[in-house]
């Protein structure tokens, strides 16, 4: 069976019970696990990312279905059974959910305290059939493909009243908290909000009642006007590393058309996004020799739960986007408590030094 | 002469100058590098964490002080001239410093986006003159001097009208971003306000319009009453994990009494958060078996300049407090890019296992 999957970089094991929990002083929500029979240390030793499944029998691979947990969804061209071959892109549920699917979304205080039960999906999308390939690596449509599976299951999850956010990501590389080689993203369904999507939603909604103008419109614009920060771009989209990164080498993605949910995006839109993520990545690992990265996709929030009325007018104010974090730097309790980062390449020489790359 | 001296766990080389830049889309401020001489990938390699000092001289003990440059402070119980031997803590600039002392706070707009000058202080507190003696170590009397030369270099930063935080922090182990092993401290005056401080900030202060109680206050009791998640306490302090903690065995030490600002703190004081520090810290390295560590100094922001107008009735809602973040689980863009932690160790757990451990 299939051990070694795992959600960010930290799993939440086959027996334990998670719930969401709000830190007060900066309501920012937190998965912690809730499971009190092992002693904390068996936890931390649980937690090491393990070994790179390469040379054990890779558990994602064509062939290997039997494997895995019984798919959700599969891409096959030429139709076929469920769990078997021929498919393209495959998804499954994670056989260590961080959320559990089951169970209602019961919400209480807890004295001053604000808990929700961990309610959620966790799904893996497995990007291709083959072992050692990387997304970037594969024809344009099938990253297309790949993108437009993203849509299909935010679409399907949407549906589902007790989740408030469908959150892609995708991480590669050991040190991006990946423990699987073959390319793969994943999608967490949480009846929260996160902190920094959240802080996206309240600034740009903030900008637009000031400016009546998109934030997103805003910077995109500045951007390619200045031109000193853009590291590639397309009839769809334009990448350019923002300017305040955090991170050497950091990356945005802005769509060139307001769509604030990403699974407004049509067929057009997946080709240019796989070229755009393709260029991107195949310039960053040239520029950085194959650096480890983590990629998310912001989104709005679902909007079928009432706790989203709200959220009135997020169709003019944000934008779904991508942004790409190559891991050069550590990441330490500093930077994360205090919020404040210190990113010694500027954004500038950065993209100028990616847009000489030539891929 | 020193040279692996860095702040946070990047440094930004001696001729390199700096900038602050706010994300418009999160309200973040970044210290970014502004130096387009270098290639960036030279900047990269530039920021690796170096081997430990270990086994070279150390540029920090005592009888090494010509290694550094000129103190800003130290504690010399018998006096003696500046830059000898015979002090108990010494502060120095850093060599590398991310922020400059010199120059005005210029703000300006580039478009949409804001930036500041890189000007601000960036300090070494060395805590012991020997090598090896990691500040849990020494007698109370001396950890409390520590505390103390916080103390006194706050005040004397808080006179210049420039500054708009003092963020003092402690990295312990390379995994946490100390480049040396001499135990020491750091201190960054900056113009802005971190952003998780300010998160602190407007929280602890609609929760105050809200109740008319600091919910620092409220926070507290509900631990004390609850004592489920408590580590340690004493007549001056109370150690505890975060109801939700962002990761395993994180803590935070509030002090009993209401302070918003750390330099008011007095000597019994000093001594109480000592005992606290040093049960802590040991309690953790026999649980976790010598961690590497982050410990962030959380304070109200300054109040000398005219921006600070607005922080009226911030001595009753804010509560300086200490957040320790042992380094078991990596960190990666996952969780800096979304906000959202997933913690496998139910702080419950984490603080009854501490609780347990003798020290």
């Amino acid at each position: 069976m299939l051990t070694a999957l795992r959600g960010g970089c930290i799993y939440v094991s086959r027996d334990t019970m998670a719930e969401l929990r709000k830190d007060p002083l900066t309501h920012r929500w937190v998965i912690v696990s809730t499971e009190r029979t092992k002693s904390p240390t068996e936890f931390i030793s649980s937690t090491t990312v393990s070994e790179s499944e390469t040379g054990k029998t890779d558990p994602l691979a064509e062939g290997n279905e039997k494997m895995t947990p019984p798919e959700i969804y599969a891409f096959r061209p030429k139709a076929g059974p469920a769990n078997s071959g021929g498919w393209k892109v495959r998804v499954i549920p994670n056989t260590y959910p961080v959320l559990r699917i089951e169970g209602q979304n019961r919400a209480e205080g807890v004295g001053i305290y604000d808990m929700m039960d961990g309610v959620g999906a966790h799904e893996i999308i497995i990007e291709t059939p083959k072992p050692d390939q990387p997304l970037e690596t594969l024809p344009l449509e099938d990253i297309a493909d790949v993108f437009k599976t993203f849509k299909l299951r935010m679409i399907d999850l949407e549906h589902d009243m007790r989740f408030r956010y469908l959150l892609v990501f995708k991480n590669v590389g050991k040190v991006a908290g990946a423990s699987l080689t073959h390319s793969h993203s994943q999608l967490i369904a949480t009846p929260v909000v996160p902190k920094i999507v959240q802080d996206k939603l309240d600034m740009s909604e903030a900008y637009y009642q000031d400016k009546e103008r998109s934030i997103f419109e805003d910077i995109l614009q500045q951007e390619l006007r200045d031109n000193h920060r853009i590291v590639y771009q397309n009839s769809g989209f334009v990448a350019f590393c923002p300017y305040a990164s955090r991170f050497p080498f950091e990356i945005s993605i802005f769509p060139r058309r307001q769509m604030c949910d990403f699974y407004a995006s049509e067929k057009n839109d997946f080709l240019q996004i796989a070229d755009c993520y393709k260029v991107v990545i195949q310039k960053l690992n040239k520029a950085l020799n194959h650096p480890h990265y983590n990629c998310l996709l912001y989104t709005a929030p679902t909007r079928s739960s009432t706790a989203a009325a709200r959220l009135n007018g997020l169709e003019k104010y944000f934008r779904w986007h991508l942004e790409i974090f190559p891991r050069v730097t550590m990441i330490t309790g500093f930077e994360v408590g205090s919020g404040f980062y210190i990113n010694p390449v500027p954004p500038e020489a950065a993209a100028q030094f990616m847009q000489d790359v030539q891929v």
